[in-house]
């Protein structure tokens, strides 16, 4: 049996210059989807920073990133912040997973930032940077992928999402197994270039083209201000261009991004 | 809560040499996967090279496979294998999926084969030198990976399985894919290098890095001749030792394959 496919209405899909073709993004059901952007993986001195990774290297992810999530807030277009985390007794932790790790440096060990990968220690925090809102969605997941084990999907198909623009970290870790499952899951995915890092540049070079090899077999790969300029304008835009351009209203105030 | 973990008894794990470090092979509760061996994948003048790929570079991993596929039978143990397939009316397969190929080319489509993808369909099959035996799991998937939308995982663990052991096609797309989903759900995940192959060799060297990265953060890779020396004998190796060491045996049969 084949079911009709939904029919939502929506503004008109925007073309973003991407590879290997144009990203057709959907305005308004299109979810920014944020992977790991945890101080455990970012910050010197945390886990990652303990495993011997230049954790350097993911800090240019953090400006980049930190632009869509805003672009994405102006708009009130749906935000999704995932951390890799697990429960305090790690009830939730594979013993395949935990015994991965060197001893001393597991999962639920003590750390630099406290207990690793356990939610409610400091390290597991997503950045100040890039805190999440009320309103925005946190998935914790115990995988890679943010679709396993989560309500992800469920939260992504109630909002109505057909669409989805990924940044993050690492690229070729967490962020391309979440692409992989959204891309089996019939979602359109696009992953921003500079808003994603890898501790293995060449990795994430290899990761890129893998995503986009063969027609684009799990998604798309774009530029930020390729992505930006496509964009149509937020209403707050809306009243800035109103405010240059009229002499009556030089002083309008902005409204609170709660508002708009 | 912490569920107590199960403790199925069975043979001691033997350790087969691999990369990031040894991977302990449970004897009996390993499932041997075979991933996508079809022919549209495979043989001349059909999908895969429809869309331009040099199919003859996958021809590699048949023998590979064969000698696992071999292994695994004259062991008992359990063995699945998977097809990328859609029912013909494709209400299994996401308009962004089949959107994605180029027309005339896409999923459903009239091609050399048969319909591109589509279960029933010639091209759809698994090559002969691999075909699937009475006994042996097939798992229909629509998407790369073969945990989403299918069985498998309730499969694996009502056989007790906690290890797998992958070959088939290709590397960096379904092999990978569902590398990381088994990853994520706990299981302990050998590649065999010999046994699986992409159209894009250094994209298939990318992920046997990405794979064993980390200290085998989505798994082990390791080489055939390694994998099958380090495994205990099967019955069939028993009886054909006997038969050699023994003269009062010279002719002895060998038992077949299913009562092995």
């Amino acid at each position: 049996m084949r079911l009709a496919r939904s029919t939502l209405s929506g503004p008109a899909p925007v073309a973003v210059p991407a590879n290997p073709g144009p990203f057709q993004l959907a305005p308004g059901r299109t979810a920014l989807v944020i992977i790991d952007m945890q101080r455990d993986f970012i910050e010197p001195g945390g886990f990652g920073a303990s495993l011997g990774n230049d954790v350097a290297l993911l800090e240019a992810a953090i400006a980049p990133t930190k632009a869509l999530l805003q672009t994405w807030r102006e708009r009130g277009w749906p935000v999704v912040h995932t951390r890799e985390s697990h429960a305090p007794d790690l009830s939730d932790c594979p013993p395949a997973k935990r015994s991965r790790g060197s001893p001393g440096l597991r999962i639920g060990d003590p750390g630099p930032m406290g207990r690793l990968l356990v939610r409610g220690e400091p390290g597991c925090e997503i950045i100040r940077e890039l805190a999440p809102m009320p309103g925005e969605t946190v998935i914790e997941k115990p995988g890679k992928g943010a679709f396993h084990a989560t309500l992800l999907n469920a939260v992504l198909q109630a909002g109505g999402v057909t669409h989805l623009v990924f940044a993050g970290v690492t690229t070729e870790v967490c962020v391309q197994t979440t692409m992989r499952e959204a891309n089996d899951r019939g979602y359109d995915c696009l992953l921003v270039d500079e808003a994603t890092q890898s501790y293995f540049p060449h990795l994430k070079a290899a990761t890129l083209e893998m995503i986009t090899a063969q027609g684009g077999i799990v998604g798309w790969v774009g530029q930020l201000a390729d992505l930006l300029a496509a964009l149509p304008p937020s209403l707050r835009d809306g009243i800035r261009a109103a405010s240059e351009a009229s002499s009556v209203l030089p002083s309008m105030p902005l409204p609170p991004l709660s508002a708009v």
